[in-house]
């Protein structure tokens, strides 16, 4: 355990997407600088930096000299090379920790530690060859979705299995890297539920958001969720089951598919989550700044919700609304400073707040 | 006049302070890129824009490598070199313009310009010898205020008159320079009204907040303020007749005494103002934003106002108390990053969110 940073401490952050911008921004809210590491040239997260580091998760001299410039080291994404995070800790602690990461890193080794808390899940069956994956299928069924075990994000490394007739071209669609078969979930609809636990174990959470998504890429997240009083105690205490599990400390996001036998997950980010964007205009203390002062270990904020707020991803030419969303009342926009427009690209979101509660 | 701005246009920003650095976020948050210019080095803005020139205002080459690496140059404050500007504005449009950078330098053409526009101010008198200075106390009569009519801020380059023996000490702290001898007003409160004005003309004005200063230094600024609705409108009014003779392009603070007699304009800023940081929690669209769409040839927010907020300003050891004020829920911690506590130094500010409206 790291103690409380102190005023003007430095906090490395890996990965400079639009994920690591605005924890820098948060970041710098508390007085805290930041340091990009990031393999991409001229990352979003760069134009509200103090330093950015433009070199490969594989170039060691980098990655040192990044975490000896730093007091503490979180990330915006979960799939960093395991030789790169041991060489890091050797250095600088890493929050979220890295129990966090092997979990959420491998869907199959994510699926066994949830089941292994007594959650829910989708039916899922580990896949090596083809005999296996038609053996699960006779098991599981159709539909069903493959997915390679590990990499996978917004849609990609996914093959979806209509009937078991495709099991080959899913196969082929994974080039040979270990994935897992799951199973149809018969969901009404799915939420996601952003908490976070501070370094002395304390645990808030944001009130969970309903998610719609299009293409495997999120669309809208909408506070508040449809979900009973129930469904929504039930949400807090299972992700609070999972942070206190891993020790965890800062923002973790946790997918949830809403279904008649209950809250079934879906699978958890070590991170903060593009379905908590909507904090950002509905809470004093937002998901970048909770996972903040989670990393510098501050107090919580305690989640509280001031309004009812649509959170809408402005995905590739969706750009193209822009003038118009900056003429609407109430619409908060958030754009990420990415030059280049390309079709599924998340390039910035609004936040529509809809009732102030 | 420029046009609006593209995306991942250039902002270049005068001053690297605190109100640098917030408008960089505010710029970056709708995809634009800032580049900051600033004599000190290691500024409070540097911590979250792309660029950082650390230059002074008389290093000509420096200047123009800035004005020629950015679309479009605003200012944290108005005290810029002319000689700068006008080096400047030969490669890049300003805003907000030099009209009003002119009057807003100099407290006398200031009161002079305000009078000109039928508007109530202080009684003043140009000082430029003692027997000047003696004549205009016979006049105006004492308690008075005698100020440096450039440069000053923050209580700085004033002097205090409590009887007419004053007169000569109170000279000698302007140091030779030329000054203005400012009347008492006697006014139950002080407010200021946070306005914007686009580059089509666009009109919108915040809340007014009431201020309350202590040793010549902002402490809160508070909304609602106490006003009826007649001087509310007449705020907006008198604000809206200043932003439209200067054809102005930007946010702009204007701070008004209250009196029996009226709203006195106490001084105009041509920028954005310490008592526009509430609507930071309070607004969709805060000051810091409006200001950017401003120059950016945005539409401007409706200034709507979400909540009832007290700011209060952090100053030197006021962040001792931050511990605790991240315990306080309802309280947004807006840190400024700057590594020395100073007696009097602004070194951040709490909103707090004491009613959801």
């Amino acid at each position: 355990m790291t103690d409380t940073l102190n005023r003007g401490a430095r906090i490395g952050i890996l990965g400079g997407g639009q994920l690591g911008r605005m924890l820098s921004v948060a970041a710098a809210r508390l007085g805290f600088v930041t340091h990009i590491y990031e393999p991409g040239a001229n990352p979003p997260a760069g134009h509200v930096a103090h330093a950015v580091t433009t070199a490969s998760y594989e170039d060691e001299a980098a990655l040192t000299a990044f975490a000896q410039s730093v007091d503490v080291i979180t990330y915006e994404f979960e799939n960093i090379p395991t030789q790169a995070l041991d060489l890091l800790e050797a250095h600088r602690p890493i929050h979220p920790g890295r129990e966090a990461l092997r979990i959420s890193q491998d869907r199959l080794t994510e699926k066994h530690f949830l089941r292994d808390l007594g959650l829910q899940t989708a039916p899922f069956a580990d896949i090596t060859d083809l005999a296996g994956l038609q053996a699960a299928i006779a098991e599981i069924g159709t539909p069903a979705i493959l997915k390679t075990r590990r990499f996978g994000y917004d849609g990609k490394g996914q093959a979806r299995l209509k009937t078991p007739a495709d099991a080959e071209v899913a196969l082929a669609d994974m080039a040979g890297a270990p994935a897992i078969l799951e199973g149809f979930v018969d969901f009404s609809h799915e939420v996601s539920i952003i908490a976070a636990r501070g370094l002395d174990g304390q645990v808030a959470c944001f009130d969970p958001g309903e998610n719609v998504h299009e293409a495997g890429i999120l669309r809208t997240t909408t506070v508040p969720a449809r979900l009973t009083s129930a469904q929504k105690t039930d949400a807090v205490l299972l992700t609070a089951n999972i942070l206190n599990r891993l020790d965890y400390v800062g923002v973790m996001g946790v997918e949830l598919f809403v279904t008649p036998q209950g809250l079934i997950v879906n699978e958890i980010a070590p991170r903060v989550h593009n379905s908590g964007h909507w904090t950002q205009n509905g809470c004093t203390v937002d998901q970048f700044e909770q996972h903040i002062r989670a990393v510098a270990g501050w107090p919580l904020g305690d989640g509280q919700r001031y309004a009812d707020v649509v959170m809408e991803n402005l995905i590739g030419d969706d750009m193209d609304r822009v003038p118009a969303l900056a003429q609407e009342r109430d619409v908060a926009l958030h754009l990420y400073g990415k030059a280049e427009v390309k079709p599924g690209r998340k390039m910035g979101h609004v936040n529509r707040i809809t009732r102030a509660t």
